[in-house]
């Protein structure tokens, strides 16, 4: 049924927490209710098809280690379709509802536009009939603006205005096969839409062409009758050395600037939230109070590394941090976890591939379990409610309605004597609460 | 004339920059004209307050080192006279036009709020007199919202209401003495305007109350007539983990928010900027690009720590760069370069405080006249506009013009087999012609 | 019994994993027996009289936070019995068999260094008394070299061999009392043992005289029969900007330089650890390698954040891989984990204290739990055996023993056509093995 | 004359200071004579061949940018031919004496060792010949033990160790060919020597492998009469997640763990200085402290990202500090400044390669006259002098010459009631004298 590049491996199935098989979920049991509703439908879960079969497992300082039967051969088209059937079975494998790619992971490049987008057209069908067959859904698809040496000065804030248009030429038809094949959103990552010094930028003219440039998306969208989200993925640096996305309040500032706040959401991942200084949850948070949380790269970045390294997430506390936020923002809509996460250049075996996906599926699960009982639990909430009760007395709800002056409050302080004497945040009371639950 | 602490130390004056003399300029020569403009007036120094006369040397692992004649007595308010007296002195001896101050740096904290604004308005009052004997000027003033333990969980953002009331009534008292003093800006630095964990945190009621804030404070400038610009500074953390105005698009981001872009510009510091992961010319030609550059925080921290080390900035190419961006920018209207520095604690001399003000000031000035010879030269401009020379083409201004679709740009590129090809970014090239003039 | 700062607080006592209550251990439970010995053998916990007891909640932008009954009154030796009763109380509420002390913790510091060890022999003698009556024993005693301003250029790395020779005076008198009290170990921190700046320090000098001074410690440790281990704890950076005992590297290649390899051991803390850019884990497996593991600082740093924030440790999956290591190690003789962590600022209550330490105790009694699942399931030793079987065969063997030369092995590829095929590395694998545990 | 690649770009002549011309020295002038030592001796600059002729302008997001004639063809060896021609056209006409390679640089991997070897030779030959022709020198060549996917888990470092023996092999006949061409030195880079996560690693098999490794390069470099340097190039982290050769404290302390430190130097780059947590003139200075200076892979990392961006040195005044190191450490014997720089990705033209040598160069030239100025000017020295004069005293060399005990000093400090009186570190007008001459 599979491609024997999986030798015989076997669909992943649930166990329970006593399980000592890798290749089963000891959490992850889709259809189990948590919070009212089916674990799979609070995870959307979806398998980003560049990391596991476009990458080679080259780095900086070495070619590519992985030796998979789609890489080589004479014909590109021909392996890109081995490639579809490989990248279908191991979504199966793994039980998963979704999938996300880029145009230049699914099909070669052709020597004019036309002719890739051809190429991405051949490979699209193939996808339609596989997700009929499947049942399996695209949660996004994007445009890879990136690799060809034509974007290395940025995509739409590119200084030559043709390099502008050959990206919208892309994205239009990136974003007509994704409404095709039921994309759930269209995703935009900026990772040259940036500079590498600020000696040859104009920043104020580059803002401007991104503001157009996604101008023109929006408009886009709602002319094709698009129902999805339209997502940005912040990112600071790598490959730029400064990108305009940088984090989440970055873009909603630029969305702000240039009035499309309404309009876009953001795709949130781990390992870009760490290298801008920010916790992941702090992300998710963000983007929840801005009313722009739309979806999540699930991956893992090394502390104490300063680049991209994209590890499958697998540390359960810090994960059901991400996924208090996460339920805490409404939990998903169109919006999914997808795991852009790579194994490593040194897992050479197809089972690593299954093995990464499912125990980070499963890391997932258990932090979404863990979330629910802490919730459940209700001190958490209790305690915040406490904390900032104050603000719902009389004169706090005066002060937030905009019925407070400077003079008001001044003369408040002076009459009543205020001095306020502070109260323990109760971090470490908190920590160890969430811990009775990890 | 100058107290007895600073010795036989003697103004520091303009010497050429052949001079030996540690006491002397090299390049800070007041009046001569750049780029049609005096040196001082382009650059308009300023000396702050806490870091030079309030600050003892200590650090987290250490008492204080410096022993200051003000830093012990049984008067705390004869202190502060003494400390207005030696400060001006140092003033005086650099030739500083300008000076900063926040509230608890120039005058001791009483019992209640209105014995500590007793006590500010005691030393204020010597400080007006202080300036009409000099000409010294107030570029800004501020509130100490972050030393106090009533201030732990925030000032503003403080989850109880009275911290909040608190606050603005001490606000109210500063912006006051400010205005009255003639300062030309009014800062406010939110150094517990953050989180130190999203367990006990609300981010986005935390967030509308800054909102409520700042709103109520535009409206006192208004209301007094103040005629300055109200400045926010942008920090990413330390104190708080998490600080609200992590840098220049996030405090745009939140300006924009709650409607107050207009009204607020940012004071951009060095050292914050490298914390958040930006060089300082990105931060300040990011607050070009948006429209809200306000002032500099003129120092250096160190690359490989990871705190604020508040250092003298000394490296001559790297203020060149960001000379650049403050005149590409308009240079300051109400602005200027305010040394938010600090010896170091092992620099106990008084010598130490007049050389280490005097060094910067001249690494400053030959930054500015690096600047100037490289703007007079004209080369970088020149590559900047041949590079977005296909913008001012008549395809390139429908598109910013908004008279193109992602339809029309893809019809656009089939049709014309549109193709780019990169042109050389020329870093390296640029980057030398900056060492010319270096 | 206790003093009535505790309040009401009593003992806290294991209720085992389902307990809900946060003055329990659900793990510690100090007699069970863990891989052949009790879990009280295994941790051997010290509480960390400092930062609970003489720390008072400021940080650089603030004053101290913490209204203790100890901090303020007229009688300062008085004042240091208080916290020694306070002390002590919290060591019983907990349960831990150590403590460990700087002298300036314990008792002011006098006019002159007799006056200071004089108020430091009076708290060790009730120290003594407390010991003796509670049966917890002190882990290790050291000298404040680093808050006096005395300090500030290094103690035994200073330009001024008088503050050398003050140190060793003031770490004499520590070194005694240590052995009277019966301390296990005692330990040197070189805060200020580094640089601020290259352009005022004699490197290869002051490497010397830290030389000279440990020799020195390491003599006077055998003249007074002292048993314990020396233990050195390095750090990176902070307060000084570098510090020589920069990681255990760096400790290794200092105590090599210096003969001392075999008299000294090192000290981990995790905090310090990843200040350096180290996993907390690799610190500790160095240190087993490099046969210098001594004892442990168990405390959590801010991965975002760049200096010492001393956290306590809380999440369970990190702790693990280091109680992998320790185990690996052998385990601790005269070491243990010493808390060097402190409650935030904010956490103002006397609940807090004792909160923060049975959950970050509780937390690594689960790490030393799941570490023992994992070496009694025994899979991730048996991969590393396999991984590295070649080095037991003949040639590998040959290698090693320094029996084959570049030539020989040049020969050895070219005969056998050797052109090894790589085998994967399994790391997602392995994390999953982890996870099964955590 | 030179290839038809270079155009029309003429030999880059020294025209002074006020020159404007980016293809001409202002400062290097090759015989001009600065402390006694001709420049060209002094710097003794060398050309990396690595990354201005191997390295194809790829980066973790994108394929090569740049379109060299001798990257696509059907015959690697011709195509390698060219790089050669093309390659020392550059060494010409920039004048440098010197230059560096990896043996897989210069000519094609083979199917077998053998055949590598084969055509290494084929290229080593035609470097003969360039270099008699021209008379420019090899500074030193290395084997590339880290492309491969055979070296993706170490090379010396292997779990298997047929990779042990493969690299031994490959070393012989890089030291074979680099004795022939005259090279001054051997160069050990490790960037696989480090692991991906301690689970699968045994740190000290590791270890042990590498010292035998080593201690293979050494006995074989005495056998064949090697005169030059064997030189280790620490680095942290990149490729690996963390390198044994960490930094020059951890390769001293390697090397004194396996017997190798009066037999092995380091090769110490800037970016990995920075990398690793410190300054590049910390890294000369430690090596000079421990008698291991080598020599310099000169180049610029960027503070704010946190990998190897290997730029060219720019910044005169760091270039100062780095060039007083090497001044202090006695200037270069066997080595030299090697440009392990890189022209960015978008630096698509040939004259970029040229102007990008030629302008840091140029810096460093400018740094090593500032340096002399310095040292000439005295003030530095004579304060450093000052600031130990204790240490020349009676007393300090007693303690120095280990004629004090703990007790000695505890009794001197007793006796002359000793409370030593900290004096400024002066750092800020150190700086300002540094800053007279940059």
């Amino acid at each position: 049924m599979t491609h024997p590049f999986w030798g015989n491996l076997k669909p992943v199935k649930y166990e329970g927490p006593e399980s000592r098989n890798l290749l089963a979920f000891r959490y992850y049991n889709k259809d189990q209710v948590v919070l009212g509703k089916r674990m799979e439908d609070h995870l959307r879960f979806a398998v980003a098809y560049w990391h596991s079969f476009a990458w080679g497992g080259g780095d900086p300082f070495g070619n590519g280690t992985f030796l998979r039967p789609w890489f080589n051969g004479s014909d590109e088209l021909e392996l890109a379709k081995v490639k579809a059937d490989v990248a279908f079975d191991l979504f199966q494998l793994l039980g998963v509802p979704f999938y996300c790619f880029h145009d230049r992971d699914v099909a070669p490049e052709g020597k004019t536009l036309a002719e890739s987008n051809k190429n991405v057209r051949v490979i699209a069908d193939i996808f339609a009939k596989k997700q009929e067959e499947t049942g399996i859904q695209l949660l996004w698809g994007t445009a890879n603006l990136f690799s060809n040496r034509r974007f290395m000065a940025g995509a739409a804030s590119n200084p030559d205005p043709d390099v502008f248009a050959y990206s919208a030429a892309q994205v239009k038809n990136v974003f007509d096969i994704t409404k095709e094949l039921g994309g759930q959103n269209y995703v935009l990552w900026g990772g040259r839409e940036g500079y590498e010094t600020l000696l040859n930028t104009d920043l104020k003219q580059e803002q401007d062409q991104l503001g157009r440039f996604l101008t023109m998306v929006v408009d886009y969208k709602h002319k094709i009758g698009f129902k999805g989200a339209i997502l940005i993925e912040p990112k600071p640096k790598e490959p730029s050395k400064h990108q305009y996305d940088f984090d989440v309040a970055t873009v909603y500032s630029f969305l702000k600037a240039y009035g499309l706040e309404k309009e876009v959401k953001v795709n949130i991942e781990q390992n870009h939230a760490i290298l801008a200084g920010h916790t992941f949850e702090h992300e998710l948070g963000m983007a929840a109070a801005l009313g722009i949380f739309g979806s999540v790269d699930l991956n893992r970045g090394d502390d104490r590394l300063g680049w991209d390294t994209d590890q499958f997430g697998m540390n359960v506390p810090e994960l059901t941090l991400a996924m208090l936020e996460i339920i805490k923002a409404g939990g998903f809509t169109t919006g999914g976890l997808n795991f852009d996460a790579k194994v490593r250049r040194q897992s050479l075996d197809p089972e690593d591939l299954v093995i990464a996906h499912a125990a980070s599926m499963d890391a997932a699960a258990k932090a979404l379990l863990n979330a629910a009982a802490i919730i459940e639990d209700g001190r958490l909430a209790k305690n915040l409610e406490e904390r900032y009760a104050g603000w719902k007395g009389a004169e706090g709800q005066a002060i937030l309605a905009g019925k407070r002056s400077l003079e008001d409050l001044a003369d408040y302080v002076a009459k009543n004597n205020i001095n306020p004497e502070p109260k323990s945040g109760k971090q470490e009371k908190l920590e160890a609460i969430v811990n009775q639950f990890c």
